[in-house]
């Protein structure tokens, strides 16, 4: 086992949504030490220019890689649907993004190619889950839908109640009535409102929170180089932001399902 | 009557939400003409640092007085926190915010002294709302309470319904419990969700939506300037934006109460 084993996965966000893809990582590859970088400062990506957005993400990845990481993942989905090719030519480690893990569990989970995608309105009209969905089956049809009430509703914690239940409602019924099989999560703070989401498209239809198959092919690629962390530990979290918003602790733990320790306030340019 | 008169009333904000101010000057000066700018390309302010609204705040001033303004309303709460005092003494012509009239006017009116502050976290955070209450009225009781989801439903339409009013239940009813009879709607989106905020809160508590203080302490100002615009006349109203948003007309004209006609992309630094 290299020396590289036990370096840290380095994983930025530009708020605190890409905690819930840490949560995954951390329930499924247990042993690997994260280093996640949430650049407060900056928030939100999702109004930004794709220049803008590229330079951020480049400035998160070189502070990742000055603490030794020996991947990158990018749990942002406007990130991910701007930078990550150019992140990932460019850097000396392997690095994922969530978008195209969601899309290659989705056509591969998907039984009649009718896939529903929820996400901001910032990352549908990007068009990145359209492309990278077309890309892959031009044959498929799927459905995009802006959700904006589900951020703050994440935000809040107004998870399980009649208003997101109602909202939910509202925002998914034109797509279950596409009789979708498949509805791809895509944004890093939906997977909080799950449970009514899985409430409202009904037993059938599968949902795909991009975390998973993130720390799935995440894992399987450290296995393919050799690269998976010193078995039996508990590695630790260690947490980056470039500012402090408000509510933190309480939104940051309920995105992550444990407590926040180790939170360092760093300035990256 | 000086030629000043015919000039343009210049307001500005980081958004569309300025469009409800717009919407009280069209009905309460009739014969003012107004030249909105909308500084979309860097919205929203109220995550900005205070150096950065008060930029921001700077360059839309400038571009409003470059075209020959009388006077300029500041229509959104981030930038009057920050900027008001700062644009006040620093510019050739009258500038009003819309914190100090709204707040003028609630006490002006409170029987109890017991006054209601709903507005965004960032204007909450801000403080400029406790401040200008307590300089104004030390004994006051005042409650401030954040109302996340409200810009959001605003933006989305959803304005009299289920998940509108459940919302302000949720947000509203701890405020109603402090038996306040004066309530500011300290966000420029919140006068859409008016009738739902009023149902909730019942008809003794009065509800003070900023751009009809704020119109109506402008329209003293011009009169006692001599500067009140040429009457009889149905005064035209230009927009500028910066930057195009989603859902940009629709939204617009919901805020405006009326159809969006010239509308004008500028730049600006």
């Amino acid at each position: 086992m290299s020396s590289l084993c036990a370096r840290p996965i380095g994983v930025f966000d530009s708020g605190l949504g890409g905690l819930t893809v840490v949560r995954q990582l951390r329930r499924l590859l247990p042993t690997e030490e994260i280093l996640y970088l949430g650049d407060l400062a900056h928030l939100p990506y999702g109004t930004k220019s794709t220049d803008e957005i590229r330079r951020r993400s480049g400035e998160c990845a070189d502070f990742l890689l000055k603490q030794g990481i020996k991947a990158l993942v990018i749990a942002c989905n406007s990130a991910s649907s701007v930078a990550y090719k150019l992140l990932s030519e460019k850097l000396p480690v392997p690095v994922l993004d969530v978008i195209t893990p969601a899309v290659e569990e989705a056509l591969a989970s998907s039984k009649n190619f009718r896939i529903g995608v929820i996400a901001t309105y910032a990352t549908i009209e990007s068009g990145s889950y359209a492309q990278s969905l077309e890309a892959r089956s031009p044959d498929a049809e799927y459905f995009l839908k802006p959700c904006p009430l589900f951020v703050p509703l994440a935000e809040e914690g107004w998870l399980d109640d009649a208003i997101a239940l109602g909202t939910a409602r509202r925002y998914l019924e034109p797509i279950k009535k596409k009789k979708v099989d498949t509805l791809i999560l895509g944004c890093t703070h939906y997977p909080l409102l799950g449970k009514v989401i899985a409430r409202v498209m009904g037993p059938r239809v599968r949902l795909i929170d991009s975390a998973i198959p993130t720390a799935l092919k995440l894992k399987e690629l450290l296995r393919r180089r050799k690269l998976l962390g010193p078995a039996g530990r508990r590695a630790p979290l260690k947490i980056c932001i470039t500012d402090y918003v408000r509510n933190f602790a309480r939104i940051g733990e309920a995105f992550l399902g444990e407590e926040l320790h180790s939170v360092k306030l760093v300035k990256i340019p």
